[in-house]
């Protein structure tokens, strides 16, 4: 078992403030000696949160797998991707195994827990901050319109996601939600030698299933929002038959499916230039496997 | 006395997208003709709002005083409310008498009235509306740093103020607030021959008294946020001792004046950068007088 060097990242979006103070926090009020712990800390994309903008050119977190063409080498953040790798990146110059993107959402999110893929190492870390704070997972996977994740681009890797909160508006509440997660990931991190292996049996996940656009018009302007019996109920299972939009006119639009889901990210404000008025989930129960630690632990 | 037009705008700040499409409901849904009514309608900011940005140069809800400079006509927010004033002024080629600017904040100011100065104009529209609604009347006066409101160039109007809500972020249940304020307004306007002189008996008007700054370090970043047990707290009393700011050291920072008092646009995001953390009122109970009604109708 090798120590593990363990990235945190925040102000990967710009606009997304309170990741941001609870790193600040986490440092001024640290015991430990920062420096020279374990920990890397970064800020994704400081030149969009100098301007309060969630990017300048392109999606900072969608383009960790961008062909540097002579196109796209001109976008800030598609060069910023690439510095971020050659310094923090497994083979980058302070080389970390684990990244941690700190993000906040206007959906009700509540804390939760974003997965890219099915790797084994992050399954271990979900099942252990689910099994600690009971934070909903949301699994994405399978979605060809959405790549380029920054955690991808490291051997492991989450996204915490916290909301509802407007961009660029300071909740103090929100910070704290974030230390608490950063205290628990320090001490993981920091004491890999000692850790139990303290798996649940099993862990529950909201499987991507696909996302959904906004009705729209013959000229492709959105007509109808989210229902106001469905705004701000992420996670909460929606049948054949419930409320989803409501249009212009005043008349429901239903979601008109058999299967049952469970949508998040609802109405998230970024989302949709994105197209994307909200996602929908599966949940799967998995079982938790040994694996997953000794793979984290390899 | 004479027919009263009646000014609606939305987008003032090109952000707030909830106002926007309120009014775009209204007119859909409305079973009078628009055309021959005495409504007019305007989106303040529609270059702001193409963006998503609160303003392109600079505020337009500050820039109904600027003087005409060769270096303020620069900006597009001047010449818009030069604009503005042209069309639908009091001498504009679409005179209006009253002007209600829609807007939404990201404090949890739920439904309430800015009004600007002792208008008795005003005071009736807004005891009419208190006395409906229940809506809190937030009155700004004798503030020197924040003047150039859009509706004080019109003889009468008020700001309709609704959050929580992030920019850029659809709530359809802010959009039916709104709705209910507009379907309230157009039946006053149209019909003031009937008239019933409906105000009560007294408004509770929360006065303005001053705004403050987050507490700053020698560099003067920020170094503490609104303090978790006063954040979305707009309208309760606060008094001496009780916690205002948290600081990044984890440290409280007291609210440490004698007079009791009530904050609003608690943390607001648009404010950081006119340095405001929240604004301190008073309360004021103001006996309703006839004049106001008949001010109005003149």
């Amino acid at each position: 078992m090798t120590e593990k060097r363990l990235l945190i990242i925040s102000g990967t979006h710009g606009n997304e403030i309170n990741p941001i103070w609870a790193v600040k926090k986490f440092k001024k009020l640290s015991s430990f000696d920062i420096n020279n712990s374990n920990l890397e800390f970064t800020v994704g994309n400081p030149n969009a949160c100098d301007k309060g903008l969630r990017y300048i050119d392109v999606d900072l977190n969608r383009s960790f797998n961008v062909k540097k063409t002579s196109n796209s080498s001109e976008f800030y953040e598609v060069r910023r991707a690439e510095y971020l790798l050659n310094q923090f990146g497994i083979n980058g110059s302070r080389p970390c195994h684990v990244a941690i993107d700190l993000h906040t959402t206007t959906s009700s999110m509540g804390t939760s827990i974003v997965m890219y893929g099915r790797r084994k190492k992050d399954f271990y870390l979900a099942a252990v901050l689910q099994n600690k704070f009971g934070l909903p997972i949301y699994l994405h996977e399978k979605d060809q319109k959405q790549t380029g994740f920054l955690v991808e681009a490291w051997p492991s890797g989450l996204v915490i996601e916290i909301g509802p909160v407007a961009q660029n508006h300071y909740d103090s509440r929100i910070v704290e939600r974030f230390l608490m997660i950063l205290h628990f990931l320090k001490n993981i991190i920091s004491d890999l030698k000692n850790l139990e292996i303290n798996l649940p049996e099993e862990v529950n996940v909201f499987v991507h299933q696909k996302s959904i656009d906004y009705p729209r018009d013959a000229n492709e302007i959105i007509n109808a929002l989210i229902h106001p019996d469905r705004i701000n109920k992420d996670w909460e299972i929606i049948k054949k038959g419930d409320p989803l939009f409501l249009d212009i006119y005043g008349k429901t639009i239903i979601y008109d499916e058999d299967e049952l889901s469970y949508p998040v990210f609802i109405g998230e404000a970024a989302y949709r230039e994105k197209r994307i008025a909200m996602s929908f989930t599966k949940k799967e129960i998995i079982k938790c496997s040994k694996d997953w630690i000794e793979e984290f632990l390899i």
